[in-house]
């Protein structure tokens, strides 16, 4: 089922005022929902709407809450999520941090006490359209185990890198995990296997079934121990840069989803120092460079980091976007009776 | 075969003196490329010495040229490496950094057209061991394919993040590819397959056999598609805070590993706005709960990311530094007659 953009983003806006956010901050927060799924990021985008309403009516998230100045030096500003929804103080973070470059070259904003801030790619895209580079990461609760382990003990950071290019940025947006969660169920529904190997089953065997790796919950970390030791290093940047809650902290406050966690935005403005047509040109060869290697096979494309955003971007304003139709009807419930203005 | 830690470093010291270093600098390269052998890192410590002198005498890199200043704005100033050793390159960027971090909160260094900095963790370790916060990255010439692609289009580019704690940091330092072409190498060498698949062989499919990859230098990229990206954005972060090269600029150069590369160093100084307790409380707690999952069998330990490196230097400075025995005469004869004040 296909649903336009401006009706998803007017439904959601509807659930959200329904679940006690002001017409003014559904209004932001279901733009953003509905760009995510837009953009293809499904599971961050309508899909994710009922759990948020959720998190409003158990008071996880204080729908009217804004970001209150802690500390300050220099480049970098510590600011106190006060719990309200991660998207409105992402946006808040991300806008400070390009305020700081502004001033600075370098601007650094550390979020702490803050909710999920959906799709992390939002800030990404956001700050490398206005022409910054942009280094984005967050922790969370534990959904992994760390190398070497199997109980859940590690948060699945998702890490960002966003560079300016002309209206079409290279953004590169994702967690430590090689899977999500939402990956393993949609792949599970549909009875095939992941293409490679995404977690242990509850032997530990590495397996492609995702049915076995939700059971035992042992996702693979990227790279292994690697993508495990990124992740721990994020956790301690995001909770040192902050002063806020570490994964370990997060964990013991049990109320869904990064209710809590720390998020660092940096935001650089390289045009101060190199010429916007330099800057264009790194881009320009860079992605020539990677596209002039010969496909592994013939049914393969070799992307740049976000072509592929832009691609479904295009399509989905063009067609509609996609949504599972269960889903779309609980959104739609959510946000009947309507109170929209 | 074991030698001890300060017969290595006079002996890389005498090497690098004969291949036209000032005593000085020998003195100083020296004894990071020992320290690298002591912490474990083989591959940059002796065993890359032949290659630094092979590279002295080729004039790929100007032993006595200092990094000399750019353009500068706010937290972020710009030098060219001027094609100077990449060990006194870096340290020279990193202490700048860390002198930007003490006037701004947040420094950042790009260094264009320098030359291998050897380990990148040494600048790591070091900030972190002054009490900053580190994030380090650079490019390098395409060692492996971009995902989707056969050919080498990609740099290796290594990444770490440094957080200080006491005298023992938590330091990751990786690059992005799952294994070395090193690792490759003394797997081959072994009769042994990698203990996960770690490239293609030349038909596409992978494989664990190290033989097999090096024939076709398909190595993989951590997390498949996700390192591959992270590979282009960090070429394209290095590039344009520097102006410097991009991956396909350095290709062309056809200098050997990294001449002409870029490197970013960011220092932040945390305890400004964070009290000192707080920040060892946070790094105590992530490390207490990582090391509480139960380990996945029984001869696992769980660590967090340098702690098997503190491991190795302490023993390796107690019973000296394992040496391959082929290496080590190369550059004894390096090293003789020695030139040594």
């Amino acid at each position: 089922m296909l649903v336009p953009f401006d009706l998803m983003k007017q439904t959601i806006k509807s659930a959200f005022i329904n679940s006690g956010m002001s017409p003014e901050r559904a209004e932001i927060c279901a733009q953003i929902h509905t760009e995510t799924s837009c953009d293809g990021v499904y599971s961050h985008g309508l899909n994710r709407v009922p759990r948020f309403c959720d998190y409003l009516k158990k008071g996880w998230v204080n729908p009217e809450a804004f970001p209150t100045f802690v500390s300050g030096s220099g480049s970098l500003e510590i600011y106190d999520g006060n719990l309200g929804p991660g998207i409105t103080n992402g946006i808040f973070a991300i806008d400070r941090a390009m305020q700081l470059a502004d001033e600075h070259t370098v601007g650094v904003v550390a979020l702490k006490n803050t909710t999920h801030w959906m799709r992390g790619g939002t800030y990404g895209w956001g700050a490398a359209n206005k022409g910054y580079l942009a280094l984005l990461f967050t922790n969370t609760e534990s959904t992994m185990p760390p190398w070497g382990g199997k109980d859940i003990k590690l948060g699945n950071n998702p890490f960002i890198m966003a560079a300016p290019y002309k209206d079409q940025p290279v953004v590169l947006d994702m967690a430590m995990s090689l899977y999500s969660f939402g990956k393993l169920e949609t792949t599970r529904l549909t009875g095939k296997e992941l293409p490679f190997p995404g977690g242990f089953d509850s032997d530990g065997n590495l397996t492609s079934n995702p049915a076995l790796i939700e059971k035992s919950m042992r996702v693979l970390p990227i790279g292994y121990w690697k993508g495990s030791a990124m992740a721990i290093m994020l956790d301690l940047f995001s909770a040192m840069l902050s002063g806020g809650m570490s994964t370990a902290e997060i964990d013991k406050v049990k109320k869904g989803s990064c209710t809590g966690c720390c998020q660092t935005f940096i935001a650089i403005k390289p045009d101060v120092l190199i010429s916007q047509e330099r800057l264009e040109q790194i881009v320009e060869e860079t992605i020539s460079h990677i596209k002039t290697s010969e496909p592994s096979n013939k049914n393969t494309s070799i992307n740049y980091p976000g072509e592929s955003t832009l691609k479904r971007r295009e399509e989905n304003l063009k067609n509609g976007i996609p949504v599972d139709e269960g889903v779309w009807n609980t959104v739609c419930k959510l946000a009947s009776p309507s109170k929209l203005d």
